[in-house]
């Protein structure tokens, strides 16, 4: 199977490269540090990876977790794997502080504020690269 | 530390019982099968516990997601850990449906359009006892 990235998380995303297995995206939102992993895998559903698969999905998930706690002024740390509109398997990892744009409501369904220069997302993938253990950039 | 569960989750839920090491509550919202985990924990963040804690604590959504796939037509699985307004840890697992009353929408934020009969509950209580390994029923 090839696998490939979901349209609409591309289209919503910067692909800033991959940990070992998922693929990190960057939601275009500059309101919020708000990460998405993508596992390379077809399963739709956490629970029908292997239990070895799950490990290393959360094992991921808090690297991810831990980058965002160091880098950005957090309150709380919102984790989520949810894919009512994106079915492909993906979870989110959004930094929230008190005064955010929708705190204390969730970010799903609410159009992001204010969008990334790229300049910035790349700035950010080179940090995720020197910081986070495993992580290797896309090249684009 | 004498250990309890928030008073918001505890207005908010029943509380079913306890697996290992989290405390397990149904949303009193019938719905939609939505189950909250609370881990016995101080920690306000899952990145606060120990690696052991981690791993026990997604091993215990994993079984709780796993019978609300094998009790009830679930299309997609919500699984989340927010906390903006209840800050006790705790990890959501929400059955959805593609027909259920806010789909695709996150069920966060939307009031519950219909509660559970206490007997629903109690029954529920007395399936997890006996479908989910390590579940011990909460005594009221």
């Amino acid at each position: 199977m090839k696998f490939s990235i979901d349209p609409r998380l591309q289209k919503d995303c910067f692909v800033l490269g991959r940990s070992t297995f998922c693929h990190v995206l960057l939601m275009n939102n500059a309101a919020v540090p708000w990460f998405i992993l993508v596992p390379e895998t077809d399963a739709l559903e956490i629970y029908d990876l292997s239990t070895a698969q799950q490990t290393d999905l959360w094992a991921e998930v808090r690297k991810i977790a831990e980058f965002v706690r160091s880098e950005y002024p957090v309150d709380k740390l919102n984790v989520a794997a949810i894919g009512n509109i994106v079915a492909q398997l993906h979870v989110h990892v959004v930094g929230r502080r008190h005064d955010d744009y929708c705190w204390p409501d969730v970010v799903w369904g609410r159009p992001a504020p204010e969008q990334y220069a790229e300049s910035v997302a790349l700035e950010l993938r080179a940090k995720l690269a020197s910081h986070v253990q495993g992580f290797v950039r896309a090249r684009t």
